[in-house]
């Protein structure tokens, strides 16, 4: 069992100053026990997977396509869903807390919709999104360190706004 | 049938300002031929929805929920999904083009959304969205005029993507 | 508004027998005021939606694909979902009740879920499952009048097993 | 990295019968190299993640909350959803070919979707489901040896109906 399920956010290409960010961040996230969630594809995915390939940790892809064939080589579970870009969100609800990286429209939608579910981001990069009461906090960070520690800090305060159900 | 499909987004409350705009880009909209699709609860939504009522149109609210009961009065048709606030992405999949008023996250997760699949989202408000090659076209307009005239410009053109999978 | 909406479910080819029957149920549906759900395409879907169309009434199709072109020629509003026969279940969830009319493995998934739900499914055909305690009740009937009667009869007895959540 | 993804439906009650079989068909499954998705719950589904744990495998459960507190304690992921029991059809979605063990409403609902979609549903117990043309294969076997066998047979030869979309 993993200490936090934590989803890592951002672009399908990553330059290196993002790209050590992700690794570094997907490594730090498996040495201390938690479980990584993210997209399955390139660019700041694959640089958050490599890390935690490299750590010995556990990461899994939501794939838009019905097949695992597209998926990055570092995952460790491959996750078809068919349903396109939607499954950005099904990593937001697996996830206890956010790590967004970088990042244009799409990370955006999701980083969004995380704090609309009451759950924290933790951003590494320029995301500016208007919170309203009752969403997650929009954290601003600026190493993988600080990103990992305040992501887990949040996660173990995470309690669903919608109960149970 | 309609002639094109429209989704209205923006906040659960709305000032009077803008819920004076969302009833008039309901009501234009319904005038032009246009079906409506919304959330289907208070604010923005239920001010498009009234415009969208008064000019004898069609507006459909997806309801985050798995019954109708939390509907409002203005709706032509309530459809219950159970998904909880993922109902928003269906919003965006079901319509060739977007109008956002005003509205904070959860606005702005699903014009990134939109944005990310492919389609334009006239704004008329706040909204800032960091928009990468082969997204859909933010665009700014002043007015309810403005914004159902551009949006109908937008709807078609909208061709998907994702071809016709 | 409409009365109640009710989904008509089956396979997308029909033979004359069930094509009459469905487009029966879809008219007979219409003329008591009910929104029908469908799956938008061919066969029975077809064949309700051209009944709903000669009776004046509504008849929503949700797609599988990300566009609407593959929508038949009958319906009042096509909804695409771009999450492929996942589709089904939305119109499970938008419904009240469901008829199923014939089919096969699609149509069993969906009366399946539809009871799984706690709703009533009326089937006109051979429909086979093992219901169980808490599931809605699965109600054979030989005609499209019985079929509109006791779906509307169950329609309006209906409350979420989920509660409003 | 896993040989194959494969998902174990069934009840979410189990006598001693099916809770034996369950077991032994996680616990080979683990053994075989294979990553094993359910939906995290009581019955079935834990008989099986018991299996996979004492084999030191892996088993995911897609819950239908949104919180991961409802997961059973065999499990190695838990992955909130917050859709309610449309999370059946992500284990349809993410596995290469599934086991059904026993089950009513709720397993044919997911048996009859994986044969839509095209995958293959190998059944220990009474699933009766009309294949048509396209589908996957319904295969009756008897003991877990089998189940796996013809599972991991069926995994290997999937390639999806929908291409690489």
């Amino acid at each position: 069992m993993f200490k936090y399920n934590i989803g890592i956010i951002g672009g399908s290409t990553a330059d290196e100053f993002y790209c050590n960010i992700a690794y570094k961040v997907g490594y730090l996230l498996s040495k201390n026990g938690c479980a990584v969630f993210c997209g399955g594809k390139t660019g700041v995915m694959e640089c958050a997977s490599h890390g935690v390939y490299d750590a010995g940790g556990f990461v899994a892809g939501f794939m838009p396509e019905y097949t695992k064939n597209g998926g990055n080589k570092y995952l460790s579970l491959v996750i078809p869903t068919g349903i396109g870009y939607l499954r950005n969100f099904l990593i937001i609800r697996a996830s206890d807390a956010l790590i967004a990286i970088d990042g244009k429209s799409g990370t955006t939608s999701e980083a969004a919709f995380a704090l609309t579910e009451g759950k924290s981001v933790i951003s590494i990069g320029n995301l500016n999104i208007d919170v309203k009461e009752g969403d997650g906090k929009l954290i601003r960070v600026k190493t993988p360190e600080e990103a990992v520690e305040r992501a887990m800090d949040e996660a173990g305060k995470y309690t669903s706004k919608f109960g149970e159900k």
